[in-house]
């Protein structure tokens, strides 16, 4: 066994195996090869190669999303590590566990024109919880113990909630391959994380009880049991009504499960549906539309619960900010008694129209992109997790009731430059079929995701294909601007066969009904790593779009 | 004629025609749709739409490279501004003048769960020369005539040489799409731009007369006709002696224009080499050996030539920091009488050995990177401006005497990441031909650069396909590391035939000597854009550069 003559970088390594963070997404360099041959001889780690460092960021963030630990990203000195940052924003917001490795030059050399130079201390700072700043040369025991100690600590973080990325910047000198035979060191043992503090949660569940209209609203995350299980037995109360997202990954008895057609069923809602106490927690909100419902409001009480301390106030209205997973308190508010109210029936009685309508509209088919996702969720394996790309994508499956299949998003910050890449990320990780299904301009972005030697036989991909960004053909202002097609939807002819036969996956392709049907059921039994790509002509979608939320609304 | 009815987008708009600014790279998005229309409804804007914001970043930056003037780039929010990242270092290295306009939410909905909205203001702040922050909604006309103001003073620092990015960043909020019939505003004039300082070079020149070993080495600049007639006059003397590397586009009368080359051809060289005096001037040196040479020495006189007033110490020994062009004080010392020495012509004499022996090695022709090289460069149209990609390619054109040629390269980080976007971005605003040399790491990593509209009859791409990153097979350390394939150059079966359909490019392919030709010779009689693939086994680039640099040291 050898080791890096650098003992800083034995140092780390060894320190994050200790912390058994063990998942390593390389990038190709040579200041960062102390490191490369570190992780890459120890049998420890799981390291991955992929040379493109934005993909690698997304990479590793569906690595992380899936294994619910932290992975490494191990990049050279440079642009390398700005590549990461699009990743570093989604993994900030969505609280996904990375952490940048970059290897850098000595200090003294930055700004001097030395190849490869940049300024890495610090670039990351907005949108990380910490950064460390490390000489790699360092050959003092007791600065490299501090290292050491340093990072034991922060790694701890995450297993107390601070799932947010944090970045380590090593200063190295060369030379960089240099090896020796021994290296010992006493990595600090017996760390503990601290624990959640109690609660007393008896006030809240004073003004609970008092409150007829209590309304929960539960953002992006991922299936949860035993919140499931509270939620149904909640959502039999008529003073309770539960709102989730496709994206909440919950299917609740008498929940409404997909906002946006909810509210677009239901005229004048305004001021009865406003509730006297309002519940959120989860991630991210996808529907605009109550967003803007809920903000409209001054609503007394709006008790926001994220475990990590961090409370995006997304409708402007939070007056407690809760440390807590809600399932400490909704498991105790399960017991309390029902309180004589009539908020919920008539708002579950006009989602169950709105569910019939739907039926009714989706019954004939047509080749028009809502008809399709509803064929697609329909067809696919019962058990696959689909990633979604953002845009209209994610605002058309929001439409579909959530039925046991599991749904994924970028909403951090809900770019369209990453959904690939972590696809194939999470895919990596399970042996679950994982079906990404994206829109074109997401698809053609991130092309350099499929750049991956990691893709496994159950990863798919459905592209939506409607020659541009259709959601600007949608959206009120740009759908009418002089600029639309060449400056917002950003039209184009691009297919995906060339960028498949590049990377090695099978094609399907289909651009009317009858292909659509036969292509798909292909595809289905396909067991490659394959696409679908679904040529839709632009005027459909939102054409189609629009009748369904009028017949809905009718 | 209609104009967003923000009022301080049309303020922002109007300066930069006013300061006659006039390229803007939009990328697709809705919270910047009050400029999208404000730029594209104005005649005097030229606008391209580049989906991926990387490359549009990288576009923008080849742009404003042949242009020599600045370019916008415009962005929507949330983690687009972050894919620009890597071109706007690399511009802040190299010196190009690049606009960041970035819209933005409103300030309060920042880290509050909304849609694509991430901490954009002083994200880019480590690599630009400033940042403002603008309230987008602003009706008030004292703040509306401070926003033009403080921006007429930024664009003129273009003007002035401070030619670093600058990142506008705009809070923007809702309704976004709406439209005025009139907008009134006078915009300043008359602002004048500091004039170079004078400057009593005198001691300089005293000095100089005094140096019996004068060393000027030239960086990376583009091409400068009064230069190289100061520096032919100059290179005639014996106290003089020029280095300039293949990205400083001179050809030297007696010069030595090939410097690794030169190095290895001489055994031997440290004492007698050290120069009393040594002007730098120019850009990044490419020459880790002339680098590691020069940093080896206590040179008594450096000194450095930068209007800017930015100095990279790139020898670590700079005494002069000197504010103005070399060429102001090269002027004066052309016409001083040189001074008694030997330093010049032992050095020119090896170097005329040097090319001969490299004319011999390449007199037979073989399938290996380097004698491909050379065809290539002999056969292209004299005109051709080459684009260099990073790692290998560039070192390889190195080895070539400059004749004609001109030679662009991202010197300033020397990423493997935007090479084919701003050679595209660049070959869109000349009519002569342009050839991206690129390895095959570089040329995948950036195929969406090919994903753009703009990419003339003109512009083609060599790609040396060697399956990975050869450079990893050459550098010690890393050629004999057990990672080498999969981790360091990272290898693959990949080719590009597949990029070039999707895009519409014409493609050649070749693997072996006689296809060579052939297809080289197509491939230059070819009049659309197009790729040549050049496949090259792995093994062959290393032996034959091994060989070659024994060859001439021998």
């Amino acid at each position: 066994m050898t080791y890096s003559s650098k003992q800083a970088v034995e140092v780390i390594v060894g320190r994050l195996k200790a912390s058994n963070i063990t998942d390593v997404v390389i990038s190709p360099g040579s200041r960062n090869a102390p490191f490369i041959q570190s992780f890459t001889r120890k049998q420890a780690f799981n390291c991955y190669s992929v040379v493109d460092e934005r993909c690698a960021g997304f990479f590793a963030l569906g690595m992380a999303l899936e294994k619910k630990k932290p992975v490494v990203l191990l990049c050279t000195s440079g642009s390398a590590v700005l590549n990461y940052y699009p990743a570093i924003a989604e993994a900030f917001y969505q609280k996904i566990p990375l952490i940048v490795l970059s290897a850098d030059r000595p200090e003294y050399c930055i700004d001097q024109g030395q190849g490869q130079t940049i300024r890495q201390n610090g670039v990351l700072d907005l949108h990380i919880q910490a950064h460390f700043k490390i000489d790699g040369d360092t050959k003092d025991i007791h600065q490299l113990k501090k290292i050491e100690q340093t990072l034991a600590q922060a790694f701890l973080q995450f297993e107390a909630g601070q799932i947010q990325p944090i970045h380590i910047n090593v200063h190295l000198e060369e030379p960089l391959y240099d090896v020796v035979n021994q290296f010992e060191f006493n990595f600090t043992e017996g760390i503990n994380s601290t624990e959640l503090k109690e609660m007393n949660w008896n006030p809240y569940l004073d003004i609970w009880n008092s409150s007829k209209k209590k309304l929960i609203v539960v953002g992006q995350q991922e299936v949860d049991e035993n919140l499931t299980e509270v939620l149904n037995t909640l959502s039999k109360r008529q003073d309770v009504l539960i709102l989730t997202e496709t994206t909440s990954n919950l299917d609740i008895d008498l929940g409404i499960g997909c906002i946006d057609a909810f509210l677009e069923g239901i005229s004048s809602i305004k001021e009865a549906f406003k509730p006297d106490l309002l519940i959120q927690f989860g991630g991210a909100i996808i529907s605009k539309k109550i967003k803007a419902l809920l903000k409209s409001y001054e609503i007394e009480q709006v008790w926001s619960f994220q475990p990590d301390g961090i409370h995006p106030d997304i409708y402007f209205s939070i007056t407690d900010k809760l440390d807590y997973y809600a399932l400490s308190f909704l498991e105790l508010a399960k017991c309390t008694k029902e309180v004589d109210s009539d908020y919920q029936r008539e708002y579950t009685q006009a989602f169950n129209l709105v569910k019939a309508k739907r039926t009714a509209f989706l019954a004939q088919s047509s080749y028009a992109d809502i008809h399709m996702y509803n064929r697609i969720l329909d067809r696919l394996n019962p058990n696959t997790i689909i990633h979604s790309s953002n845009s209209s994508v994610i605002r058309y499956l929001q439409l579909f009731s959530n039925t046991g299949l599991q749904f994924y998003c970028n909403r951090g910050t809900s770019g369209i430059d990453g959904s690939t890449s972590t696809a194939i990320g999470f895919a990596s990780q399970t042996t679950s079929p994982v079906c990404l299904i994206t829109g074109d301009i997401s698809f053609f972005y991130d092309t350099n995701g499929l750049w991956n030697k990691y893709i496994p036989k159950h990863f798919k991909i459905i592209v939506m294909n409607n020659s541009g960004g259709d959601i600007f053909r949608i959206i009120p202002g740009a759908k009418d601007s002089e600029a639309r097609e060449d400056y917002f939807s950003t039209a184009h002819n691009l297919r995906a066969e060339g960028i498949a036969s590049t990377f090695g996956l099978d094609y399907y392709f289909c651009d009317n009904q009858k292909d659509f049907e036969i292509e798909l059921d292909a595809f289905n039994r396909n067991e490659n790593p394959s696409i679908l790509e679904i040529i839709i002509p632009k005027e459909v979608g939102p054409k189609s779009l629009k009748d369904f939320f009028n017949f809905i609304h009718n």
